[in-house]
């Protein structure tokens, strides 16, 4: 069948939108036909060429909801007509991983997924007869996209797609660094590094946690309104200080903070926010991804005096076990989607969207397929 | 008074035995007549001039044992008589970082310990009416010493003085950091990179958790035989492998080890060990300490992928309400000490004892006072 695509077909390019070929789905796979999709700073960080594990051509895209179309053979946890967000952290159940109940790192679909094709190998997309290939195990910028069944969470059917889409990615992984990773406990200081959609997520997992102060670093004063909204108390623009950022940090909480978050991907911010973080038992989570090649570095006196460097992926949620409550959390407003969604536009504008994030003017442009199904 | 030392007059040259004027303790203060110390490779560390906190001249030694003589004004925790292990992580129970149940890093001394003065800025010893430093708060190369009421545990009188100096620093240090700092349990697996006194601590340390496997790694294959009476199922000497030694110990087994340990202060071991640990949750334990302006550094996707980087100063244990307890497992033959001393000899043959260790001859020489009373 035919699906219509925003195609990355080299590094550095415009999406291009075009009619993919796409086959069915194989055993253990899914069709699901994508409703609604984010645009992720990690789509735009592949899109650039930055990615060590970026495989071009592909249909990026990993944030997103749909409702399931077909299933492979001995599929059997979801079925046609099913409501589902594509995990690109997949939950097995069974591996070393899944079953340590120590992470969410699951490497059921891990090799092939980094690889851009699916657990057999191949890719079920295809364009003028040559292969393109998958992302992040989601592919959500297409219309219809086939999935690892482990790779699937089933959410309810009464929420709304625009909305629970960001929970693929974005939402999820800052609010739950805060209660998986971080463990951030009720009148802990708090420091959130970047107001992307993920920053402003983990300003949210906060005051679920009933943090005590909740600091916000950004280059960009527009962001602070919306993280005040979510329970930001202190807002810093490290262009205001001729200080280093964590020197100010350290300043005006005595020792430093108790958690600290990286959610940008830049190694320079990394190593501030460790240093923000409190001597004796600070900690600083990294959840941003950083460019190929670069390195994080410190002090090891740094870590000797009682901090301790962490990175989250997807926020240490389980997606299959975890993320449906999520949803649900979501249409009882204990989690606020709506706010992070600043534009929304069909797939045709694909670019702009990722224009506005670069120029600092969106949170979440969500993109929507409006035509009718092939 | 007089008091016989062995006094660092300047980085990089032996220590001098001379005999120091020594003044009485002043409020809060103790004076200890040291029975014995060990010389630790902090004391060489800091010898060298590498160290960033190092003064001179100074009175070095911070791993010893000894017997109240004369206390301060106000002071009420120990009286003449008493038997006591100097601390270098005092505990006075009232600061922020006391009260906070998490850390055992103790401020009440830290900034005058650090520059190698007591709590009121001055020092107690002088030589020939110029005053001699401090350090790390014990000075335990000198027969008698002033230290913190804080900075004193008080140990049961029946402990072998010779053995149980060594829990001043590097067997507590090595021990503590298994239990307190990274938690092993029991089936995890261990690395331990280096095998100085430290190192084998944490052997001892990780056998007394009954880790399933214990690696450990050193480039001089004579520290092997001791090691594994302690507990080693492993031995890997770098030096014998082609790949880099993280890549050894991964594929030895399968994902990396659940607890990594640096004994050395070597900030590319240091990496080495982070990337020796479990993907999803291993993590690592820094406790060598590193030269001036030396940083730590790797791929921020080690962190992201789930490794935890951390850091430990005296195994975490807090002196006053731990220690005495441990000596009473040494006591017990709980904590085996009697093997980490190879060598005793008296105040005049100190330089020898770092001859000793540099040449990695020793595991620990243990300098012990022979000269009656002053």
């Amino acid at each position: 069948m035919k699906s219509r695509a925003a195609v990355a077909f080299a590094p550095g390019e415009p999406l291009k939108i075009v009619e993919l070929d796409i086959e069915p789905p194989k055993a253990g796979e899914v069709l699901v036909k994508i409703t609604h999709t984010g645009v992720c700073h990690t789509d735009a960080f592949t899109l650039s060429g930055s990615d060590p594990e970026g495989v071009f051509p592909a249909v990026l895209g990993h944030e997103g909801a749909g409702i399931v179309v077909q299933v492979g053979e001995g599929v059997t946890s979801v079925q046609p007509g099913d409501h589902v967000i594509p995990l690109y952290t997949a939950e097995c159940g069974e591996c070393l991983f899944c079953k340590s109940g120590k992470t969410n790192l699951c490497v059921a679909v891990r090799a092939t997924q980094g690889k851009g094709v699916m657990p057999d190998g191949t890719t079920r997309f295809s364009y003028q007869g040559q292969p393109i290939y998958h992302y992040m195990g989601c592919s959500t910028f297409s219309e219809y996209t086939v999935v690892a069944e482990v790779s699937l969470a089933k959410i309810s059917p009464e929420a709304n797609p625009q909305h629970v889409c960001l929970l693929g990615c974005g939402v999820t992984t800052g609010i739950g660094v805060v209660h998986n990773t971080a463990k951030v406990q009720e009148g802990d200081t708090v420091a959130v590094f970047g107001l992307g959609g993920i920053g402003l997520a983990v300003v949210q997992g906060a005051r679920q946690a009933k943090a005590g102060r909740i600091i916000v670093v950004d280059t960009n004063p527009d962001k602070f309104k919306l993280a005040k909204e979510f329970g930001a108390t202190d807002c810093l623009n490290p262009k205001d200080h001729a200080d280093p950022i964590q020197q100010v940090i350290v300043e005006m909480t005595g020792w430093g903070v108790d958690h600290s978050f990286e959610c940008i991907g830049n190694t320079q911010v990394m190593r501030s926010a460790l240093e923000s973080s409190h001597r004796g038992w600070g900690q600083s989570v990294i959840i941003g991804v950083a460019g190929a090649g670069q390195e994080i570095s410190t002090r090891p006196f740094q870590l000797v005096t009682g901090r301790t460097w962490k990175g989250t992926a997807f926020g240490g949620v389980k997606g299959r076990t975890q993320l449906p409550k999520m949803v649900e959390d979501a249409m009882k407003g204990d989690i606020q989607l709506e706010p992070f969604v600043t534009h929304t536009m069909g797939l045709d504008e694909i670019n702009h969207a990722f224009d506005l994030m670069h120029d600092g003017k969106s949170i979440r442009t969500v993109i929507h397929f409006t035509e009718p199904s092939a």
